[in-house]
């Protein structure tokens, strides 16, 4: 992990270099203030490594890390007016803080600097990455609308939700890295095997999410557990639980979901009990291993230095492993 | 005009053809709605009139030419939302026929797409067409947030109007041009000038909207007649009005701006006696033709053929002239 730690203490370095002290103020002080409020930097930090993994150096491909961040930084900050969310690693969010026009505005430009940056790096390759860059950006779109879709929908069904959180979530951890390959003249093959262990380790990682939620040690989750049950959230469990209830059990997962009289502690107790009787848990965790494997699998299949690849089982493993 | 108009019904046919019949629905279905409203193509038809100018063939810069109109519909989208209007092109804005998150997510698509088409053509000059494209974007935003700054500043003065049209408005048609200009060949110098030529043009166009707003012919403006003073707009003529206004004129002028017991028609006439006082119209015209005549000489100065630089000419002249 110790490289790792490296690059995303490069990243964030590069990001307080980001030139944002311009004018028009109201345009350009909310950019800054998103992209220096924290986040883990992981999509850039694994770009750097899958570009160190095909013996390339982070500094040809430190522009494409920053596109990537300022990207992501950029969809959290249209993201949150559409989900109306007041908080953003604890602190207030862009459209809160000033207003819905400079939250668009802002967000705006902030997807041409990603553009700009990405143009920085890659004069040779230019085409290619930029193609893999707009396919994940479309994607990443296309899934926040069916997540939004997915809240008012009756029936999701668990391949629907698979494709949804691929979409938000995994495409572009696997652009990053198929774009630090790509930087670094990795062949189309072993381009595609990372891109491959970025998209099915990011589905992973997003059902260790939902099963977190529920399963997480209170005293490290970090946030209330339950919380996505209490909020009918359609999450891997929830649409399993749907899945798999017949009879009395049933009734008691429809009463929890609609009935206004529970109280939330006691919504998360009673929905835990048929979870727990429907081996909701289990259906997620081997849902996850499945994606997790796979994966490693296209790990292995990548014709590059044992010890470099390993620092990226390390990591899958440690996403696996988290309590939080 | 005429290889205007043909450009214009070969890019709406272009239009036509894209794509957006696809999955998610919510998500592309307010695209295709925004694209086929209708619209005048200026910026599309003057790319591919500049990719003619310097010798080459429409069919090599189409995918250019609906990049720069599907990114100009984007703003559009977007600007629709902060801007709370409620029509555009007569026709129920996105963000009221469906909502203010549909306009957002729709909009950040057709960014996307707009890099994708123009990524498409231009393989071998991608680097320098979308270093272009994404300064126009930003100019864009700016322009967008410095007007939107405007709307509560008390003090704008010319150059800060000035400025801020030109990056609205202007530096989207100079890039379009400039871009049609190289996937043409075209000289740097020449496309130099193609820009300049557009750029100046574009601000002499906002200026003639200006101008057409309070003194159009009622009978061919198409909207109400002092939109702009009615709603205290700070159109050029309204702050050279400000600049010039001592004494009672100043007096009257603030009264009318500030007073709500004038009736919008009256407010009209009064400011309108106060701009003739002044000579604001003149002023304003002045202004105008100072642009255009040096749009014309950046035209003058292009090396290409006269009777293609006459098609140019006349399209700039009949700007200048137009009623609506």
């Amino acid at each position: 992990m110790e490289k790792i730690n490296h690059y995303i203490s490069i990243v964030n370095q590069a990001i307080d270099e980001l030139s944002y002290n311009k004018e028009p103020k109201k345009l350009y002080e909310p950019i800054k203030y998103t992209l220096t409020l924290g986040g883990k930097r992981i999509r850039p930090a694994l770009l750097l490594l899958a570009n160190d993994l095909f013996g390339g150096k982070a500094v040809r491909a430190m522009n494409s890390a920053l596109a990537i961040e300022v990207f992501h930084n950029f969809t959290l900050v249209h993201d949150d007016i559409m989900d109306d969310a007041p908080l953003r690693r604890g602190k207030t969010t862009v459209f809160k803080k000033w207003d819905t026009n400079t939250a668009i505005l802002s967000g705006d430009v902030m997807f041409v600097n990603a553009i700009q940056l990405l143009a920085k790096d890659n004069n040779d390759k230019l085409a290619d990455i930029l193609a893999i860059f707009n396919k994940a950006s479309v994607e990443v779109c296309e899934g926040q609308q069916y997540d939004m879709d997915f809240e008012t929908l009756e029936n999701v069904s668990i391949d629907d939700y698979l494709k949804m959180i691929e979409l938000k979530t995994a495409v572009l951890l696997a652009a990053s890295l198929k774009i630090g390959a790509l930087i670094a003249n990795a062949k189309q093959d072993d381009a595609n095997h990372i891109y491959e262990f970025g998209r099915n380790l990011g589905i992973a990682f997003q059902l260790m999410d939902d099963i977190l939620d529920l399963y997480g040690d209170p005293e490290k989750f970090g946030k209330q557990v339950g919380g996505d049950v209490i909020a009918n959230k359609k999450t891997y469990l929830l649409l399993k639980a749907k899945e798999l209830a017949k009879g009395e059990t049933r009734k008691e997962l429809e009463f929890c979901l609609t009935s206004t009289a529970i109280k939330p502690e006691n919504k998360v107790e009673r929905i835990k009990t048929i979870f727990n009787a429907l081996g909701v848990k289990k259906a997620a965790i081997d849902e996850m291993n499945l994606f997790y494997n796979t994966a490693i699998s296209h790990l292995d299949s990548i014709d590059a230095p044992e010890d470099k690849k390993k620092v990226f089982e390390d990591f899958a493993k440690q996403l696996m492993h988290r309590e939080n």
